[in-house]
């Protein structure tokens, strides 16, 4: 085999099939997936099916605390369980750019393995496409993902009431940061690292608590403001964030007020916003704690009314007020 | 909103906002979609599950007789139908290049939308990426598929006995030749276009008549001669191709010929491949010939012999034979 991709690895041919032979089946296979036929046949217990997709495009593609690969598998596995969702399978779609180094391309799809181990999800179904140099950058991958919702988890924006607690779980901005950092070449002058992580085993924490949490949603592109402005918005609330209870690196802090970064807007990729009944917030918050992943977590704010004009603002450590709007334009671009 | 595509259009900010609710939810929505939570809830009768996945990267975007949206839409529904699942439902993702005119994008996102009515699929869930000139091509879109496959429905390789026949269900090569005349801008001089189309009708028509099919592929990349090679080597059998019986345009025959082509390795975007038991290959054929996609229908070929040595020949039209191999390298890349 070549040790570069070529674009006859895209063509459907003998090339094609031997990379997916020797590379993607060899180190992803399973009984379904070693079929190889145009579509796999699945086996699920009955509930409520859930599905969501993502492609990634986060430059570099190998990054502190990840890659592309952990990223598209934990991206697409949060989406699932952001609604409630037990993850079953993924399917798995790259575009390679011609000239990429096979290595780099196994040592992705390595890591895709090993995320979905770690998550104990299937990859069942693929697809490898190679555009010619110049019109990608080194690779993007697709991932899909479905799931099954157990009966009695049944989150909805709606579902909020005034007095319902914010918990943020863990420091914010860590992967936007990292990425950043990385880019600019400071990577060597910080030990900071992305947070890419799987959310499943926080989320059936959470709703082992308090199977009525009101939504959850993951922080990703736009940051905690967009997200947070996305559900007010839904919910038609006003939502009172208190700066002081935001956890957040201080390399982080640090490296948004250096560049004028607004840490709100900034994304995360092992994060989780939820909405969670006032009664059981601090319950909620321990049995958080009580993990490696929500170690971090705090109650950083409150729903505060009901209203037409739905708003997020934030109260300073300094007493003053700003209203925290979603992310406009773009801070930095491919970020996931 | 600007009329070109902008980074910020990707930021999961105000902009993706904008245009996911003012275009894309605009013109594909439905209660569902309309939702835009992280992963979307869905209801599916019972019976086995199949998923499908396909990234599309074609140049270019738009040719004679489709555009990638259309392609997209398609492509996946016929990965699905080739397993005689029923699709339901189909994820979106597009990976969209900076700069790119909104009206482009604006006509596949149209395009999209009639083909998954066309067909009576829901766009359910969807991902926006935007990545900087140069590191895409326009446009790139991922779809994924899901379906359930109807009680009795069992298509495998293994099925393949001795005698069945080969059929294919219409001229060979349209959807290649197109796109390599477009790019060559030879396509005024012709009227050929892509053959693009969806093939659940056909499908359906064919199960119908004969549920005991033993196996059905779409030859796209890598065309019939390395779909046909793929069902040898799976179901271990010799497949002998008559020449003379397979139905090509005379402007595809004549482009392969100049341009030394084997036609046999030129992709299809509306085409199938069935091998199915003899005694009924010819009530089989006759239900496809009163489709206006299955009029060109012929049987092409059978399966001669179980062998340890799977291979594919061609009985030439001057009583030669020659081995049909599968593509080797690349003929046209991002064809699909």
């Amino acid at each position: 085999m070549s040790d570069k991709i070529l674009l006859g690895h895209g063509s459907g041919g003998t090339m094609t099939r031997k990379l997916i032979e020797n590379l993607i089946v060899k180190t992803l296979g399973n009984p379904t997936l070693n079929k190889l036929t145009d579509a796999a046949t699945l086996n699920l217990p009955s509930g409520r099916l859930a599905m969501t997709t993502d492609s990634f495009v986060v430059t570099p593609p190998v990054f502190p605390g990840g890659d592309i690969g952990k990223l598209a598998v934990y991206g697409t596995i949060n989406d699932l369980v952001m609604v409630g969702t037990k993850p079953f399978y993924l399917s798995l779609a790259f575009i390679l750019e011609e000239g990429i180094e096979l290595e780099l391309f196994r040592r992705i799809v390595d890591s895709i393995a090993e995320a979905a181990e770690n998550v104990g999800v299937e990859i069942v179904t693929g697809d490898t496409k190679v555009v010619e140099k110049g019109k990608g950058d080194q690779i993007y991958i697709n991932t899909t993902g479905i799931g099954i919702i157990p009966d009695g988890i049944e989150m909805s924006p709606e579902r909020i009431q005034v007095g319902d607690k914010v918990i943020l779980s863990g420091t914010m901005g860590d992967h936007g940061i990292t990425i950043l950092a990385c880019r600019k070449g400071l990577e060597m002058k910080t030990d900071l690292k992305s947070d890419c992580a799987p959310l499943h085993r926080l989320v059936n924490a959470m709703l082992d608590v308090e199977p009525k949490i009101r939504v959850m949603r993951d922080p990703t592109r736009g940051g905690v403001a967009s997200v947070l402005n996305e559900i007010a918005e839904q919910a038609g609330v006003e939502i009172k964030v208190e700066e002081s209870r935001v956890p957040i690196l201080p390399q982080v802090q640090g490296m948004c007020d250096l560049l004028g970064l607004d840490p709100f807007h900034v994304a995360n990729e092992g994060k989780l916003i939820a909405v969670v009944p006032a009664e059981s917030a601090e319950e909620v918050l321990s049995a958080m704690r009580a993990l490696p992943e929500g170690k971090d977590a705090a109650i950083i704010g409150e729903v505060v009314a009901k209203t037409e004009y739905p708003e997020v603002f934030v109260e300073t450590e300094i007493g003053t007020t700003r209203i925290l709007e979603m992310l406009a334009g773009d801070q930095l671009p491919r970020i996931c």
